[in-house]
């Protein structure tokens, strides 16, 4: 770092612009430990153009087959991922920067020193996952603009029913089962129960915007349920949590998470309603570019940042953000700036939960993951089984339950989340913890196909033929 | 790290999302020196909120007092910036995360730890710093979709005059002028000098786009000149530094750096000739969402790539990729579908190029600045003088030749990279160091409104009115 760092500070110091190490070898420390700047951009650049490549290739299969594009972003991810070509890994405690093929051709034709291949494998790791995290802000936003709040609003009820049952029916079940059908202790079953949980509203949603149904009555009880699920899997996971660390539940955090997050949805929803005619107001008299669309990601973030701040979800915040803009007259223009931003960053996440899916945990070969197999077979049918009842919780008749449940189905990054702190709490075994991501693996990738074919034939214009 | 690692390993093995450490600080070790990525991500949402106020306030204000809003971005970006109030600032040695007042609202909104601090300030940064780096690249790629091809070949013989009296004027003025002058040794003279040379061509290629002058043929010859002033910039950046180093000049490099630039851009027009018509045809069959713009960037980005691997600059491989696709039948689609992305990453570029701008340099009441002082007020004339002159080299007449002239003045992020050069391999006093980076700051910033007022009445609808 000495030498380098004489000059970053002078060109930092006024404006940053990242060519010099390049173009001035002579300058360069061989033994130069921190990222360049220009190579951590040229390896973000060859990651987009690889996820991009992936999210085309994919989606064009899955739709000519007639399945959801976004399954092709997910299989194409897993596909240039660490599973398989190794295009696109991430930079993880165990993981060599040698293993990525981003970096190898960083450092064969771009001049990365093999220094120098670690930091920048992280930074640019971290630049794309952070990419894809404002994708997944960004979808929700999309999602949040195309809901109806009236519609929402009126098959809350409902929804909430879905969500409830939809928690209670496979947490109790695959806790009881994994008790008295596999013998497993009382914390462990608790935590793989909790993990059934899950709802990943990014996948459902996306499904069935491609399909046209998101402003159906299905589609906005299965948004609606979905949300609620998300607040009710964070309130699980601290029960749970609370749970393992201490032998107790902590009653406060609890009820400050569930006061939270009424307050906070309520509160931006009827705020919104408040200000939004000012708002209208103040965009229409500015005269700079992209007015619409940068005042509208400002509110998005804002609220993404109090949802992360408050120990809810960015992505919670980013919906409410949608939803409330939606409801004012400057939504259609609002949204036909949003499709392009969508267009670009949201294939970055799908892809990259693609990417960073490790199939290994799926092959029986290997010795350990048998006993998994056999405990996620059975994970996997209560996942969907609890999941399907939710649906046939709804009374009203003219309604596709079937549907409604299998939106349910995918467990997605909420899922891994669960096993990710049962294993750091070391409440999962590692046969259970590789059943439970199995079920997530099965389960987000197995729900796309399985509600196109639900939900028979389109009754709205599918969004991909608008693009 | 030891503590998080498991549940890291766990949840990244399969998909990564970023709620573990807020929603159960059971499970997070207070003693972390590791970013957590859903704190990450609260920063960049922070910064973007920031910079898309400060670009939106900026570009407001400068619009109604009849400047370019780029002009906005920057000064936004400067009092939102180090300078200032330091809600934007960037790690970098000898910056403390305590500064930022991102990273103190994380910790007082978000639960960061301090411990994390630091880690959290260095991975922010970085992700807003790359974020900007794209920002430019789209830039220059938009201003390649606006460009003719055509035009830029018409007027080529005269932008390559422009562009090489534009280097030599001032570079031999400055070096001579420091010499005799100020009495400066050979090789700073020389320094500051090559530092005179250089042309920010998207500070130039902003403004003509705000006033609707991209197309002109005065908007041509800047664009064509700022092009090849890129090139001659980095080929004269890599013999003065050669010079330092070696005393000697490297011409191989030389030789290696012009060839490969002349290659690459007349590669890359032949290339998009023969092969758009394929691509066209391509596209038109794909139909999943975006694929005008996918595809676009996917070439946007490769050319990107290259341009940066072989030493040239990212930004040449995006314009590059913009003036083939513009030549199209796409174009005016796939321009459409780039303003929205336009629109929420092009400010990022242009705010932090202000925020990171340090005013400190220009305080007079710091004794160690006003030798700079001096020797920054001939540097300014030098600059402005050397490049009008270039301007003048037009013969043809029914042109506004101050206005080209005019044009080529900002010198932004590329006289910064001389000074950094500069600066780190000891070439450049303190005080002319300093004075090199006043020059930047001031023929950045006064470019744009002289811009405006040379090219008095607009020919074209501008370009703000069609947001």
């Amino acid at each position: 770092m000495a030498q380098f760092s004489i000059a970053s500070i002078a060109l930092t110091q006024v404006f940053g612009h990242p060519f010099i190490s390049k173009t001035i070898p002579l300058l360069a420390a061989s033994t130069e430990a921190e990222a360049d700047e220009g190579l951590v951009v040229a390896g973000v650049l060859l990651s987009l153009v690889v996820i991009y490549f992936a999210s085309k290739l994919g989606g064009e299969v899955c739709i000519r087959l007639n399945l959801p594009p976004v399954l092709g972003d997910l299989v194409g991810g897993v596909v240039v991922g660490v599973s398989v070509l190794k295009l696109l890994v991430f930079a993880e405690p165990g993981v060599l920067p040698e293993s990525s093929v981003v970096i190898n051709l960083l450092q064969s034709t771009a001049g990365l020193e093999p220094a120098a291949a670690a930091a920048t494998f992280h930074s640019q790791s971290e630049v794309i996952s952070i990419l894809s995290e404002l994708g997944v802000i960004i979808l929700l936003f999309e999602i949040g603009l195309e809901s109806e709040l009236k519609e929402l609003i009126k098959y809350g009820p409902q929804a909430a029913i879905v969500a409830v049952v939809g928690v209670i029916a496979p947490f109790a079940t695959g806790t009881l089962g994994l008790i008295y059908l596999f013998n497993s202790p009382l914390i462990p079953a608790i935590f793989a129960g909790a993990a059934l949980t899950a709802t990943s509203i990014g996948i459902t949603a996306k499904v069935l915007a491609e399909i046209g149904r998101l402003t159906s009555k299905e589609g906005q009880i299965i948004i609606g349920a979905a949300v609620l699920d998300d607040i009710l899997g964070i309130i699980v996971l601290a029960v749970v949590a609370s749970l393992v660390k201490t032998g107790d539940v902590e009653v406060s955090n609890i009820l400050y998470l569930i006061v939270s997050a009424g307050v906070f949805l309520v509160g931006v929803i009827l705020l919104g309603r408040f200000l939004s005619p000012y708002y209208v107001a103040l965009v229409r008299n500015l005269k700079t570019r992209g007015p619409l669309l940068i005042s509208g990601l400002i509110i998005a973030f804002i609220l993404s940042y109090i949802g992360a701040a408050i120990q809810l979800e960015a992505i919670l915040g980013a919906f409410a953000a949608g939803l409330v803009l939606g409801e004012t007259e400057i939504q259609q223009e609002l949204e036909e700036q949003v499709i392009p931003v969508a267009d670009m960053l949201v294939p970055i996440f799908f892809v990259v939960v693609g990417a960073k899916t490790d199939l290994g945990v799926l092959n029986p070969a290997v010795p350990s993951n048998r006993e998994g197999l056999i405990i996620a077979a059975f994970l996997i049918l209560v996942a969907i089984v609890g999941k399907v009842i939710a649906g046939f919780t709804i009374l009203q008749p003219n309604t596709n339950r079937l549907a409604i449940g299998i939106g349910m189905i995918p467990r997605g990054e909420v899922g891994l989340v669960f096993a990710g702190v049962g294993a750091a709490s070391g409440a999962l075994s590692e046969s259970l913890q590789a059943a439970v991501i199995m079920m997530v693996i099965l389960t987000t990738f197995v729900a796309p196909p399985l509600l196109r074919v639900v939900f028979k034939e389109p009754e709205a214009e599918p969004e991909e033929a608008t693009g």
